[in-house]
């Protein structure tokens, strides 16, 4: 569908990081998400949101353990599905009290991951509270658990975040789409399952949200991919005399930055990576920017934002 | 469209009694709910499943309540939400599991309800743990909480459960199901919302799933739907000497029954007025029955299930 862009807002944006992830403040937080959206809409963009789910998956597994001796835990798998009803159901209201009863919808995802993927070898993805070190034993004797100290604040999981594969709801949010609705979709990365002996297992892994997007934009034909972050646009040489900020770049360029180590590996690193991704498989367009910019960095004619395109342009002036 | 069929099950189906809820249970369980939509789907039927919550939800707010010190608490409207991704994901794969790849698709669902429902004035449906009567006092100061005695076992929150009036995704389920698609919805009877002052607000109200179903199934235009119970079939003069099984009645017949008290409030009762609804509204045909006989239950032909038809008709010798 050439009008499709896909979304994609991190988990902080709807929990900021000076907040403890209240209700009030997380509905908040989502009607300024929802005022993005409608602008997109208003457009004439049919738009599919891919939100994170990184502070309010933390909460909830402090919760798990807080009530451990009256109720069983559920495994990393189901409090990620737990997430995309918690924060599906909080943006769907905000985008329908926009744009009306019905704009909106959230589908409960789930992104198939290959067992063989070398992030499994090496769990790095921190997840849940601290604890003791003989907690720490504890879990791993009892759950399972690969746990790792972290800086002196004690001990904590550790869980793999492999590439996606494929999306089992692709099809689903296509007809949607199909149908006029604004799509809430791979949240938190979707559930991460695997298909082992005829079951569809769930996976306690976390998939990376951008990277989710990326394959969901792939599937559902999305002509644009934006990746919504706390700044403007992408600066490159930062912090020296060089430094300047990037509104486009061609893949052969994005890569030359990458490989230069341009981007930071824990911030913009995977969003250059999967933006690029996305525009290599797709010939669409990438855009990483704020939420406030969300519309005009979509236009190829301004210098807002970062926009990654296919082929090389000429420099804008 | 006329093959449509909505199937209301209940939480309890998911976790049963006798058991505390780990996730590996109520996979267990998911897999033979799975078993009998299939049956459904192999004979022809487009189906859409609405499970309730209440062991689900029971456990997520006393998880909740244990980690109260470090991670601000969700409210009743959240946590349902959060179980309809819980519970969405493992009836997708477990449905996904049998009949392949995307399926089944869970939506997070919202419904709204009227504040003037005077299931408001008196909330009387308990929901979450057990509290001291100080511990009572403080949650309806600081929470706003309405809480009651439960006969020596402790005090407990009490919830509005108001009648549903219109599902949010109702347009969204039905085209996913001319897509093909089997649709988890209405979960735990939706999210309840109030449109207030422009907006979708949560409210914390639990909205009975079998009356949740039969609204969804008038929506969707379903030619039947399917309540799953504990039992085979309805029975009236329970526990006398002319206690029998009705395998069919009409609307005239159902009304008389539930006029004389031949169904307990708690239970039964509930279930024949959401059926009667379903029936008198939309002219299909409603069906009590168990997991198992669903598909046989349907068969106007059997002597199975019991069955909720609109016109008197013969008694089957």
């Amino acid at each position: 569908m050439s009008n499709v862009a896909v979304v994609a807002v991190g988990g902080n944006a709807l929990t900021r990081a000076d907040q403890e992830g209240t209700s009030e403040q997380i509905e908040d937080n989502a009607a300024q998400v929802a005022a993005g959206i409608a602008d997109l809409c208003r457009a004439g963009w049919r738009v599919v949101v891919v939100h994170g789910n990184g502070p309010q998956v933390g909460n909830l597994s402090i919760q798990q353990e807080g009530g451990v001796d009256l109720v069983p835990p559920q495994p990393l798998h189901i409090l990620n599905a737990m997430t995309e009803g918690q924060l599906g159901s909080v943006l769907v209201r905000a985008i329908d009290s926009v744009l009306g009863a019905g704009s909106a919808v959230a589908v409960v995802s789930h992104m198939t991951v290959d067992r063989t993927d070398p992030a499994f070898e090496t769990p790095a993805k921190p997840i849940g509270p601290f604890f003791t070190e003989q907690q720490a034993l504890d879990l791993t004797a009892e759950r399972g658990w690969t746990m790792r100290e972290d800086a002196g604040r004690g001990h904590r999981r550790v869980v793999a975040s492999p590439l996606p594969v494929e999306m089992l709801e692709s099809s689903a949010v296509a007809a949607l789409l199909s149908a006029d609705k604004i799509v809430l979709a791979a949240g938190g990365g979707g559930v991460a399952v695997s298909h082992e002996k005829g079951r569809y297992v769930g996976v306690d892994a976390v998939i990376d949200k951008d990277w989710a997007a990326a394959r969901l934009a792939r599937d559902v034909g999305a002509k644009a991919m934006i990746l919504v972050t706390g700044v403007d646009a992408v600066s490159v040489d930062y912090g020296t005399p060089r430094a300047r900020v990037v509104h486009e770049m061609s893949l052969a360029l994005a890569e030359k930055y990458l490989a230069e180590g341009q981007f930071p590996a824990g911030s913009m690193g995977p969003k250059i990576r999967a933006a690029s991704e996305f525009v290599r498989h797709s010939g669409g367009t990438a855009v990483i920017t704020s939420a406030e910019r969300m519309l005009h960095a979509l236009d190829p004619t301004t210098r807002v934002g970062t926009r990654i395109i296919p082929e090389p342009v000429e420099s804008i002036a």
